[in-house]
């Protein structure tokens, strides 16, 4: 769950106040999202969500988030939009936290994973490729290979607590990665967190991208090497190829992607495993005893990722020769 | 955060068909309540409340509770009204568990409970207690003295644990109610567990009751010593008397209290507390580590008991001689 600041009646009323939404008529705290405490808030306007953000976000972020799904939904890319204040102002303060209040996205986030899903994934996620090539802002990212080698040295001494040669084996997967990880590619903003949690479904249509807060500058394939990882292994572990392709393929009818981008797959798909196996790791070995957040199994990536180990080229992911890929 | 069942988006599709609502445009797990799973559920029709009851609460029972909201709804008691499917249901299946769509009440819990609060409660309780005059399902306390005994019985050998000297302080208390319980007392369908998170208000304004899963049938000026209990003391443990007031004469401007009722409120107030810190104490002893839910502090409970054991007479509450009590 993810309500981490309680709000009072008042303070929230005197918050509301300062935009132009008419009455609280509820506000409950919403379940999902684990960074963040999120609340559904119905004015006389209708529903919105409001965010206090928690202490894992750096406030100096928050312009670059906020103004990117500004710019956004100014392009027409289906997400939501910080709503503002009388005074103009989307970022102000409650409980001591920053808060926004942003617009309602109707849609819901697929419990299990279909390969239509993958499809308008693909579309959704070039087309917010190219909405972002005149965003202004800058946010370097973090959870890159600099960031995961820090998480390691915080993680190795334990790492083989949670499973068995965990330290040797990542230690040797961040060698490879640096001596194979991409020099030039396409870069952009990246989603950079594109789970399936984070995208609304109306039926079979994509309705929404949300959770904005891990955007970063990055190449852009590793997005979707991101959502590989994130939307195309079964619970069981393996991994669909039909989903792949359908993801690569639908992708590439708004942004063909470059010889270059698509031979260095394989290597952001192991990247992107590791990241979240660092993270995760990271989590699981920190949190707090009863904390409210059950961490996630941090052995899901490194499964994922000893898949990706055996994968030489395209191929292995079934998805053609990287050359020629069929679009 | 109570949300225990994952309802995927294809089984809820199916599930809202089976009524007028129009299509989903969202569900949203909400953090709040501990028993069941609760949803925010926005349809083309609006917002409502979809609850799967989990395994605490009995499938026998839910007739009763469902024929409850409904009988209040009916009778003018601002509370969720379960909403029929096409067939004229309201209790299905979805996820292997009962569950039911009630209408969205507007209004918030509040944080902080302020004396005009318990002025609104005291009238919405009287008007609850008249309601159900002619109500005709019953459902017995289970957790009056017999219930507290069995629960005292699985809590007893590791209480001290919690508290010093905690299992002698509630095998006394429990002989004093046992020997002290009134006998016969106007009676009928009490909330049972009317806390400050199951009333709603808009502004000061009481605008609902929710949560029915504790209701039963029990002496009617119990469900105010529970509200005393729950309402009138302070974070700091000390007891707020101009709440209790406001509580007792809002009460009586629509129902008037007898003097035998007056009389025993000081050990209804005493048997709430022990119901309250017995079943935080067996949560306490036997929550599952990890578990989502944090369990409530018993101890809180403990507090207030202390208090009631000084108390002699409604004097003690500052309410005045019981007899001849000011309305």
């Amino acid at each position: 769950m993810a309500v981490y600041t309680e709000v009072s009646d008042e303070d929230l009323n005197a918050f509301v106040a300062q935009y132009d939404l008419g009455g609280v008529l509820s506000c409950k705290g919403i379940a999902e999202g684990v960074e963040n405490s999120n609340f559904l808030l119905v004015t006389g306007k209708g529903p919105y969500i409001l965010t206090l953000y928690e202490k894992r976000t750096r406030r100096e972020d928050l312009p670059f988030f906020l103004g990117l799904m500004q710019h956004l939904a100014d392009k027409g890319i289906a997400c939501p939009l910080p709503v503002q204040g009388m005074d103009g102002q989307s970022l102000r303060e409650l409980c001591g936290r920053p808060a926004v209040i942003v617009t309602f996205l109707a849609g819901m986030w697929p419990r299990r994973v279909m390969p239509q899903h993958c499809a308008e994934l693909g579309q959704a996620l070039a087309r917010l490729h190219l909405a972002v090539a005149d965003f202004r802002l800058e946010r370097p990212n973090a959870l890159s290979l600099g960031g995961w080698k820090d998480l390691f040295e915080k993680c190795a001494p334990r790492a083989d607590e949670v499973s068995h040669n965990l330290r040797a084996t990542l230690e040797a997967e961040l060698a490879e990665l640096e001596a194979h990880w991409p020099k030039d590619l396409p870069a952009g903003v990246i989603h950079a967190d594109l789970f399936p949690d984070n995208v609304f479904f109306r039926g079979d249509t994509l309705s929404g991208l949300i959770d904005f807060y891990f955007a970063c500058n990055d190449f852009l394939v590793y997005d979707i090497a991101i959502c590989m990882n994130a939307w195309c292994f079964e619970i069981d572990g393996s991994f669909n190829a039909t989903k792949a392709r359908l993801l690569l393929t639908s992708y590439q009818k708004v942004r063909p992607l470059s010889k270059e981008e698509l031979e260095a797959l394989p290597w952001l798909c192991r990247g992107g495993a590791v990241r979240f196996l660092l993270t995760r790791l990271y989590d699981w070995l920190n949190h707090p005893p009863g904390a409210f957040v059950k961490p996630k199994d941090p052995l899901e990536y490194l499964r994922k990722l000893r898949f990706h180990q055996t994968v030489r080229g395209l191929g292995g992911y079934c998805l053609g020769d990287g050359g020629s890929y069929d679009v």
